[in-house]
């Protein structure tokens, strides 16, 4: 194996990006690299992907001039690669996308890592596969393989998990990271590939437990739906869970929240075992919350969440009653 | 015991609730209540409880404007009983919101009960407690009593879960519904007691794999958060998870998910162990999904998620902009 290459582009300056695979993210991708004012090169062997994904940014454009466009940003900027070696000699990042099948992504990032150049990083948006799993075959330059899985759809939703395998660099991992936040993404960089990664964890926990809810005739889908989309989910679109709590814990905060509330933890509220409330777990959640607080009081993390609240509320209510939606 | 109580006010024709409790969550039922245009006649015997109510209700009123009243709100409306006896003498409906206490709660329902008219539903903001534990000491009409379980902060979120115990009537389960979405609540109306109702127990599960996740050194509090209020809680406030899936499905929706997606199931996605995918599930998801589309096609769905989705972001934008927020 060669030296792992350090010496790239800065994160910052990339202004053209190959996209492998243009179906639901791939195409997503490309609409947001088009709207963060990039040059896409495109490649994908499906019969009818050129067209679809000609279709796709044609349809979706407006929403990316609502979102605000980069200066120079253009669906014109997007073309297309005749070969995967074409569009592996004119970008400076690839963005992979392919369907989730481990065997088809080893053999692709074998051949991909034996013709792209060593300093372009290669990102998978894998949702199921840890990157050392798929980087096996790579015997170039497997340090430059990253998992940077989106979340659908990928031109909406900022956030993303890096995660590199056995055998990627640190630095391409910090490389991605910092790429994807200059394209104004939300980056969890993770130390461990994990199964799941992050945010699916957190939502397949939710999912079985909903599952075994309405598999035990405890409630319909329709509550489970409305317990979401007008309870929890509503403060979940403004802070997350944690910080969530840190407010549901009064002046104390998530310390109060866990010192007083521990006993809850060991409720059948869930089918999910609670882990054990250590002192460092405990100190741990509280100065995690604290970390993202910036100095922020309760009161004033109280009244954004109420302003906030408010205004999505109102917003929701006008699309629904505008488009006649009942629910 | 008497026979129970059928003939009562119609619910959409209350105009006068009782308050007991005015704590975080009491009190945000008041200023609910005053908003819907109702008088509101509180009790708490705390020393400083009528001052603190007032003060929230000043604070909030402006809140409780930009939301909009209905006719005839205002927070003037407020007046406060000197004794529990004389608010039940008064109201057509009583909202019981008092610290979480079995103990207390029983003794308070055991009162509460030979003092206040038969024909008042008394509903009981409890999180944690059912019905049927804190109904065992009312002897004259405990079939009035029922579960009202808000979410945080109630004069905002619409969320409620409506359950009785085994000795509530379905009656005034029924009445207690009504009552709420005459008010513009949304409602999940349950079958049977179940330890953290619904929206708890959905939660639950993702607090507690949040817990595992920070306990084992697998990610970080602010990633756990980023990936909720950048990520899934921004669907999660147009749409709950089960119809977010019904679109991650494409145009083959939740039977497509479910019937190609299933042994993502048995994946290590989370500690929580899933349910068997039984044909009866399966249709049982497929269907709560059809019942909440009201015929809107996965391509009307999915516009709306999108529309809503940049309306939400960028409302979320401004405000954070305008108020030099960071994250």
């Amino acid at each position: 194996m060669e030296q792992p290459i350090v010496s790239r582009l800065e994160p910052t300056q990339v202004s053209r990006a190959g996209v492998i695979g243009t179906g639901t993210i791939g195409g997503a991708w490309a609409l947001h690299f088009l709207r963060m004012g990039m040059d896409v090169v495109a490649y994908d062997p499906g019969p009818d992907a050129q067209q679809n994904l000609l279709n796709m940014v044609e349809a979706i454009w407006p929403t990316m001039k609502e979102l605000g466009l980069r200066e120079g940003a253009s669906p014109q900027r997007l073309s297309f690669a005749n070969s995967m070696e074409a569009l592996t000699q004119c970008v400076q990042v690839i963005q992979e996308s392919t369907p989730e099948n481990l065997t088809a992504k080893r053999k692709l990032f074998a051949e991909l890592d034996s013709i792209t150049p060593a300093d372009v990083v290669i990102i998978s948006s894998t949702s199921g596969f840890a990157m050392t799993d798929m980087q096996v075959d790579c015997l170039h330059h497997p340090e430059r393989f990253v998992v940077g899985h989106p979340f659908n759809p990928p031109y909406l939703i900022p956030f993303c998990e890096v995660v590199g395998g056995k055998q990627t660099s640190p630095e391409a991992v910090d490389w991605t990271a910092a790429f994807y936040e200059s394209i104004e993404k939300q980056v969890a960089k993770m130390d461990k590939e994990l199964p799941g990664f992050i945010g699916n964890r957190l939502q397949e926990a939710l999912w079985r437990e909903a599952l075994h809810m309405v598999a035990n005739n405890e409630c319909s889908v329709e509550d489970i739906d409305k317990s979401i989309a007008y309870g929890m989910g509503l403060r979940w679109a403004i802070m997350g869970h944690c910080l969530t709590y840190h407010l549901g814990g009064g002046q104390g905060g998530m310390a109060h929240l866990l010192d007083h509330f521990a006993p809850a933890l060991k409720e059948p509220w869930t089918r999910l075992e609670a882990p054990e409330l250590t002192p460092e777990l405990r100190d741990a959640m509280v100065q995690g919350c604290l970390n993202q607080t910036e100095g922020r009081s309760i009161n004033e993390l109280v009244k954004e969440r109420d302003d906030c609240l408010i205004r999505i509320i109102n917003t929701l209510k006008e699309y629904k009653a505008s488009h006649g939606i009942q629910r």
